[in-house]
């Protein structure tokens, strides 16, 4: 069976600090190439796979400025079409303008959607419904206007996110800084109970960071790490007394939620988008309505045995899991056994 | 021969008020169906054409705020390979996006460069250089890095464009308002050789007008009619004694020159891009290198033959002859005969 996995090219695959479409690419592609599917990526220039690499991008158009973004992107995805015949299928994680080459070509095109920046998208995706394969990354991230062949949630590798069994001193924030994630809630709920929030992740929005965020920051009750890499994320998570993820967006899925678990460390999250999937009320983390019950599940965060979230994310969200399924989905496309549901 | 013509969906075809591409799509097409060609005009919904028209975009998107231009783009580009069976040839006014499925369909593709926006868009143009056939619109906007298989002018519709004998008694900037025209510059030549300046056009940079043009605009040596539609243009054009077209940036070709000139009104132009394939130096206007010396050019603006300014305009940038060209482009493409030159 041979893939060509066509990732964006706003940042390098797997990314260096914040992309999560590009991570759950290099996620995918990786555990492919273990169960032995013949892979070719389609990425930057600068990407890392123990498969094969198609870059026609030397590097992302978010690092480079002598680079029109649109042009990065037409070229890249050119490429993969009019190098079709050397595939079975075509598995595009780069939203919506992929599809539009795809009625030119034989090969069989599968989009992962890995969410609506917008509703002005739908049009595109309307358009190829009935030929094209999407694949839901939650199922509260389905349109209710399109046909999915499944719904396939996102996994990690867990050799990345030990097990730490120790109850944390800190409460985390671990993601973008950006109102839609709830940084500023996180610290009402951490200056309430009196426990100190550690903050990680890229600044987003800077007038928000500025005026939010930044003011509580002293070290002591609110500590600001920046982003952080690989090799700190497993410590930063598997340290933490429980993670805040106080969104106020319908946010379709959260990796920083599954990495937590799996080091451990349990999810306190408003019940918006795709929460209640990835988490296991009372067992994996609490699923909360308002800053006061926030305040409630962080004093009754002791209830949850840290060991259920790991074991949870090794049954439901490993990266083996994932490619399985993906595998299960190329198959049927390619037997001609696929079907809507 | 059946002539899929791709004009661009920023504007209706023909526009409004302003789109130099989507007009000449429109004076192109109306020619070849007069010649007899089938065309089928690819355009926004609201198009006016006497061929065929298929349209994705019910309205332009640079007026429909509740669309994503990038989808309107591709979902319009697409819509024309998808139906290539249907057509000897596809002629693409849409700038590079096209070129990024031409090599995934039969049908050729033959792409007016209407300009370079940026630097950054060579890539596109460069990498489909040996199968693309590029049309340049002026020798001086040719870029040495590209195989082109003709330069052919824009042609105007004479009979919308009137001969005016008289000598008019104002100075005319006809434009969009922006520093790279040269209105400043305009203003600056009409005040000091004392002659009314009259401007029309729409305001594209409004800082510039409010700090460098409408200071000036008193209704009595300077005018600002505002844009004017194709009801007005050949009065305002054949009314005045010269158009000045004082630019600051290589314009690819100035439709607007001609329009002029057929109007029988000269043209003062600075030495940039085009304007020496344009303008017959002495017999249709001047070519000028400063304030200066535009100022003499007008004081000389007498000794120009407005019949000269006509029969340049009958003999060389007709409608009629830009769709001959272009008849002749497809037909070498067609029986095989292109080479580039």
């Amino acid at each position: 069976m041979r893939i060509a996995v066509l990732s964006p090219v706003a940042w390098r695959t797997p990314p260096l600090h914040y992309g999560p479409w590009e991570s759950v690419v290099s996620l995918l592609t990786e555990e492919l190439i273990r169960m032995g599917v013949d892979v070719t990526l389609f990425a930057t220039g600068d990407s890392q796979t123990s498969g094969k690499l198609v870059a026609v991008c030397p590097r992302p158009y978010s690092e480079d400025h002598s680079v029109d973004p649109k042009v990065a992107e037409c070229l890249h995805i050119s490429e993969v079409f009019e190098r079709c015949a050397d595939y079975d299928l075509i598995h595009n994680h780069f939203d919506f303008l992929p599809l539009t080459y795809s009625g030119l070509v034989k090969t069989p095109l599968l989009t992962t959607i890995h969410g609506f920046s917008s509703p002005k998208i739908m049009p595109v995706y309307k358009k190829y419904n009935a030929r094209g394969y999407y694949v839901a990354i939650s199922e509260s991230d389905k349109s209710p206007e399109l046909n999915y062949i499944a719904t396939i949630h996102h996994g990690i590798d867990l050799a990345q996110f030990p097990f730490s069994e120790a109850d944390g001193n800190y409460l985390l924030f671990f993601g973008r800084i950006h109102p839609d994630k709830g940084v500023f809630e996180a610290i009402q709920v951490a200056q309430r109970v009196g426990i100190k929030l550690v903050i990680a992740g890229i600044v987003q929005d800077q007038d928000y960071f500025a005026t939010k965020v930044e003011p509580h920051i002293d070290g002591v009750t609110v500590e600001y790490l920046g982003s952080i890499g690989p090799d700190r994320r497993a410590d930063v998570l598997g340290g933490a007394l429980a993670l805040l993820h106080l969104i106020s967006f319908d946010e379709p899925f959260g990796l920083s939620l599954i990495e937590s678990m799996a080091c451990g460390t349990p999810v306190i999250a408003f019940d918006r988008g795709s929460m209640p999937e990835l988490i296991r009320p009372g067992i994996t983390g609490y699923i909360v309505e308002s800053i006061e019950s926030a305040i409630d599940a962080v004093a009754a965060i002791k209830e949850i045995d840290r060991s259920e979230c790991r074991t949870d994310v090794e049954q439901r969200f490993t990266s083996t899991r994932m490619a399985r399924d993906y595998v299960r989905i190329y198959e049927e496309i390619l037997t001609g056994e696929a079907h809507d549901n």
